[in-house]
């Protein structure tokens, strides 16, 4: 390899190992910076199922993926060791500007995440909680978000079945839980 | 500059070209590609305001933006040349999987763009609607998204009202329309 070339590869795999979780010398999880600027999965509004679910007022949940991850995904159908799924539930308003109906985004209520480290964690996934700028524990594993994930996680206890880019390849490579 | 230096700074300006606007010679604007790899803005849901609002079911907007576009927006407040806003509307579902309330996303019914080019355009910015893969010609100026855009648009006619994470930006640098 040249080294202009070898630099380049260097500078591609810095920027890929950097949007990987990061924990504190103790394991606790520093929240992800610049997750808005990670890809996209999908958004809903006023779901059931979602940790944050509020009675008084229907709820967005966005997904974000860190990018590294999702390229491997694009690639093989599941999720590569090192990625972080950030669900981040903003508040909704109905009327504001030339809107009168339907509900547009509001402010950040939570901030939840969902990452795979295998060598970390027993059950190679786990569950963190944010609140502002604080580095957080994992959530105990007898959490419901183990239960349920793990029962109804389309793809690696992941709900893939809610993200339209991801679903059919997931088809495709034949990694969707029977 | 060394030449490793030089090819990297050559490798970032092409990667930022990259993401810009892309027409035939004929002048209509191919569809962009991989729109769900750039920066997302924001969702709706069942707006009203929006170009392909249904009567029959509650519709799903996602506003995209090219990466580059997105990071002169946090340094200056304001789009610069080359901004691609993709609009995605999205059919929604109720009941799937584990969710039996509130709304997910189903399948694209429609994809707009905006996209600024001030030479190319007399009013700067143009509006273009595609259908699959074929390129599409300019929304004539007499169309309802400019008047609507021109006169609610909150900075240098765009929604940036709607985006949450950009409204805050435009307030600090002063480029909100008054």
């Amino acid at each position: 390899m040249t080294r202009p070339a070898l630099l380049f590869a260097m500078a591609v795999a810095v920027a890929a190992a950097a949007d990987g979780p990061q924990f504190t010398l103790d394991g606790r999880m520093t929240p992800p910076r610049d997750y808005r600027q990670w890809v996209f999965l999908s958004s809903g509004l006023g779901m059931t199922y979602g940790p944050l679910a509020s009675t008084r007022e229907p709820r967005f949940d966005n997904v974000f993926v860190n990018p590294s991850a999702y390229q491997r995904f694009l690639e093989t159908g599941t999720w590569p060791d090192g990625t972080v799924l950030v669900l981040e539930v903003r508040g909704s308003q109905s009327k504001g500007s030339i809107n009168q109906g339907g509900h547009f985004q509001g402010d950040v209520r939570g901030v939840e995440v969902h990452v795979k480290d295998e060598k970390r964690f027993p059950r190679k996934w786990a569950f963190f909680g944010f609140e502002g700028e604080a580095p957080a524990k994992a959530m105990p594993t007898t959490s419901n978000c183990f239960t349920c994930h793990e029962q109804h996680g389309a793809v690696d206890t992941t709900f893939v079945q809610f993200y339209p880019t991801l679903l059919p390849v997931a088809k495709t490579r034949g990694t969707l839980k029977p």
